[in-house]
């Protein structure tokens, strides 16, 4: 088999995006001797001089997102929310991608974006997930976080807990379990995943006493997924659930809300999470981090992170390659 | 100083209040040479057929709260949701407490109820905390989870996701957050006790872009509680703070919501933490579990949390004391 090729955005360049997109390939080279050829996608001036700072050197491929002499111009200063810096962070991810789809490269790697620098370079409100999925035509994803066995799944992602309640349904559930279960056959070769299903209320409701939803949407959703020949069980009360480890006994997990997964995944999993999007054309991961302005710059972030990135990449990337063979 | 006397509620029983109860009384007496005294709340029939099977020798105080004839002859059935057991289970709460408020007793610990008997039972929708807060009058009240130095508070306790948005308000907060540092002064004796406020949406609200609540409700809080001198520090998104394990640096974490609060909670101290009820007139604690209906009767239960939430009660008790002379 060819080496898996990695389309690797480095994110906001006065965030920790290059930098540890640097040191994450250095060391998934030397230490693992993976197989992997590094394409990395950012402003040519930003990557050489982290490269120098850091001591690297640059054997791999770069793509150069710079376009306008302003771009090309452009220098980081570590930790400032800044248009131009946002600008050349979606440009990254929008040549990274179409790399991918234009399968010049095997899987994409995003570092992390500022939400804030991106809404000043004129991009509507969106994260990494929803761009790449509009970009893509996707029809349905789920957002993940995996961390070796542990994957949870979110039913509903970035927005208000005001707005959590009237965007769940049985449809989008079902839609969202679906999407989960294909991806761990086919992107994590499990042939029988089995999948938690998490209430939305309090102890899941408790019978309808603290909210319906359970008994109106998640419940019939789980019926329909069972029906459907999958290995679906809940709706669970979220606190107890965690506390008592039942996450061992499933393949993924799949939380109603952004904070209902993502609490217990950090606080299970800080370091080496990693965020995957199912149910892309393309195969997406990026770290469990954000773009850390407060360290920027000074060659104190941890790698940890964008490696178990890069190799679930990887692995994905290789799944989905025998799964069509 | 005299010994403490725990007033013991043993909740429903055909769940595993008793067991731990009587488990907990004789580990904390035998172990720990603690020096209280217990005074257990139940239907005499049931509890000493569940210490004749456990093989414990009932050297303590016991008071019956079986009045009518059907009540006394009531005998449990482990796993049974039923309403006489709720019935039961609510006059053990009531009545300890009236000991407590009478000062027959110094602190009250209440084994679990289950919300379904106690509804068929006839009373409404609400409880322990609720149940004793309006028994005692409290005027303000904030539901605790504590484990050693982890303390978690909530802002919003038992109703719907749906609600919780429209539930939190400046005043909310800021009501809440007094009661936790007040609680943290007396009851926990912490002389300069230090607060995180959680976001209430994902990424607390990212500037706005996600929910608005942070900027409107819980910003201008967090302000008027350092306004009066407390030292409180957030709006925090809620699943970084926990990954990072940021809630070793504050004295207790007041969330917006249930999940939010006991996810991490139960995640990081399942078996030992205990639930207090900070603001009630009466000292109050119980364990962090449910009825267990499916291992009760079966000599199965652990006693841990139980014997926690004897011992917090124990000190708390002895703080407020040691406040007050």
């Amino acid at each position: 088999m060819n080496p898996t090729r990695l389309a690797i955005s480095v994110g906001d360049p006065n965030g920790i995006g290059i930098e540890v997109a640097l040191k994450a390939i250095e060391n998934a080279r030397d230490g693992q001797k993976l197989r992997f050829e590094p394409v990395l996608f950012g402003s040519e001036g930003t990557i050489k001089a982290q490269a120098g700072s850091l001591g690297i050197d640059l054997s791999y491929e770069l793509v150069d997102v710079a376009e306008s002499p302003e771009q090309k111009s452009f220098r980081a200063r570590p930790g400032e929310i800044d248009a131009r810096a946002g600008e050349l962070a979606m440009r990254s991810v929008k040549l990274a991608a179409q790399y991918c789809l234009d399968a010049r490269t095997d899987a994409l790697v995003t570092a992390p974006i500022s939400k804030e620098a991106i809404r000043l370079a004129g991009f509507s409100n969106i994260g990494h997930t929803e761009y790449l999925a509009s970009m893509t035509q996707a029809e349905e994803f789920t957002m993940m976080m995996v961390d070796g066995d542990f994957r949870v799944g979110l039913a509903t992602t970035h927005m208000a807990i005001a707005d959590v309640a009237r965007s769940i349904s049985m449809e989008v559930i079902l839609a969202k379990t679906r999407t989960l279960d294909k991806s761990l056959r086919i992107d994590f070769r499990i042939s029988n995943p089995r999948i938690a299903v998490l209430g939305l209320n309090p102890h899941a409701g408790e019978s309808g006493a603290m909210g319906r939803e359970e008994i109106e949407m998640i419940s019939p959703a789980i019926a329909a997924a069972l029906e459907e020949g999958m290995s679906v069980d809940g709706p669970f009360p979220a606190d107890g659930f965690f506390g008592m480890r039942r996450q061992k006994e499933f393949d993924a997990v799949l939380a109603m809300y952004h904070d209902q997964g993502l609490i217990p995944f950090k606080t299970i999993a800080f370091e080496t999470g990693v965020n995957f999007t199912a149910g892309l054309p393309i195969v997406r991961t990026s770290p469990d981090h954000g773009t850390a302005f407060d360290i920027a710059g000074l060659n104190k972030a941890s790698s940890k992170s964008m490696e178990s990135a890069l190799i679930l990449a990887i692995d994905v990337s290789e799944n989905r390659k025998a799964y069509g063979s």
